[in-house]
């Protein structure tokens, strides 16, 4: 596989929208998701259920998706509360969001840096006392690392300051995250080079886009030139953040799938199969408006995808 | 500026379309881009009426256009008797197609490569005829080129045996052109450095993609990369191929002039008279559902575009 796609619907999606998906439905997709050669799954978040509803039923899809094979389970965490009830049902990968934008943080997570920060060393040393095989992998999301709703410009300096902190504090990586749709190819690129430089490039290997204004294949063409490997993406674009009022839409996992394959990189995923859990996501909730071209337009004739060759 | 922008809505959007736009507002709507500092807009093709009843003005739009100071007025040309007649009231440049994909040809324009070949060596020697102030640049446009919805793959070979055609026969420029959304980021850039290596890279600087698949602003990203410098647009995204079925949607003008700029590059477009002029558009096609993002979601907050630096 040469890059890995990352599908955040469940958890950034489901997060979103009103409807709350049925647990049943959620299995099936995630079961079709993975069926489609989706490799890695955020399946929910550890939030308390009376924040967000939608996703209360978060632990019972780790087990599920534990229990699909060849298949990386990632959740997300606001906090140490959130992460210690992750780590019980043990899935592969857990992600803490820390803003760089303070006003974002003390709205989205109702916190500062320093407090974040003391829960990524609190976190750090529980998965450290668990048994090696464990142990997820624990990644620090710098959110409005591209420009922020409230506080506009967020300058880079800050993102890279919070790079290092993250790492410093026990994050095996980071990853850049544009919660409010503000990124352009070039801060992308910048960005990336820059962490690659001061931390090295294990340290920073995703990036969350999303297609607010547009930009979302346009930047992962950026992330691709500077070797990201992993891109997150949202069936039928669902979701966004609900913390960034006008701030929506996640790139099209359909689309960036055609992307990349028709680019020659394979991310092991199967088209017929895909659109098939587009199906299985548009039955569950007939009410939310999927996006995405490529599954109205169909493959071009005698198209052949990277990863069939 | 960096990039040029080429507005096509007004030939391939309105062609694309059932409605037929008054053409007291195709001026209106061509003088709003203008003002907001669209540098070039083809602003129709001579076809018979009978076959584009939409662009039945197209003579009249050109003598409009050609009255704003500043603006390069370009038409569409399918054969010397359309030439003839856009000659006639002296656009700065006539833009002539050829379907890579014959089966395409035949079916688009009715015409054999050869035939095409002969016209576009009979539309030099009448362009050459004209006072060399009157000369209007002369480009032939690859369709096509990027893949056929009847023949599927166009081998790259073609291609570049056709853009040579293309030159020797009389144009002094060839454009890449993604008639059917087949294209790929990694085409957009093989294609356009093998040409340049052929014919010199003053002999292709444009490129005419659609968002079919979604995969609009990942190529100009590509394009961008081997240095072409005319990127065509549709304010809205309206249009596509109407000879091409299911590859519809030119790229989103709004888009693009959000991503070049917020990537530091000047397009001498000021945003607030661009969508100004989408309201333009909107108002005199009510029916007409028009795409984009960033007009909806406006543009972030402290965003500084590089025209305006």
């Amino acid at each position: 596989m040469d890059i890995e796609i990352s599908e955040v619907g469940p958890r950034d999606g489901l997060q979103s929208i009103s409807p709350i998906m049925a647990t049943a439905d959620k299995k099936a997709w995630i079961t079709a998701l993975a069926a489609a050669g989706i490799p890695e799954i955020e399946v929910g978040s550890f939030v308390p259920a009376k924040l967000l509803p939608q996703l209360a039923d978060t632990a019972e899809l780790v087990t599920h998706a534990r229990s699909i094979p060849n298949l990386a389970v990632a959740v997300l965490v606001p906090n140490l509360r959130g992460a210690e009830n992750a780590l019980a049902v043990k899935p592969h990968k857990i992600t803490i969001p820390l803003s760089v934008s303070e006003t974002h943080s003390l709205r989205n997570l109702r916190r500062t840096h320093a407090q974040v920060l003391d829960d990524i060393r609190a976190i750090r040393d529980a998965i450290d006392a668990l048994p090696e095989g464990d142990r997820p992998h624990f990644e620090g999301s710098l959110s409005t690392a591209f420009g922020c709703t409230i506080e506009g410009e967020v300058p880079e300096s800050k993102v890279l300051e919070m790079a290092g902190k993250l790492i410093a504090a026990g994050c095996d990586e980071v990853g850049l995250s544009d919660t409010t749709g503000f990124a352009s190819p070039a801060q992308v690129r910048d960005y990336t080079r820059h962490i690659h430089e001061l931390l090295g490039p294990e340290r920073l290997t995703g990036v969350h886009l999303h297609n607010t204004r547009g930009q979302g294949l346009a930047n992962v063409m950026a992330a691709l030139e500077v070797g990201l490997t992993t891109v997150d993406s949202s069936m039928g674009g669902i979701g966004g953040c609900p913390f960034a009022p006008g701030a929506s839409g996640n790139i099209v996992t359909e689309d960036l799938v055609f992307l990349l394959e028709s680019m020659g990189l394979k991310t092991g995923i199967n088209f017929e199969k895909l659109f098939e859990a587009r199906r299985v996501l548009a039955a569950a909730l007939p009410d939310v408006p999927l996006y995405g071209f490529t599954p109205d337009a169909g493959l071009p004739k005698g198209f052949r995808p990277a990863t069939a060759q």
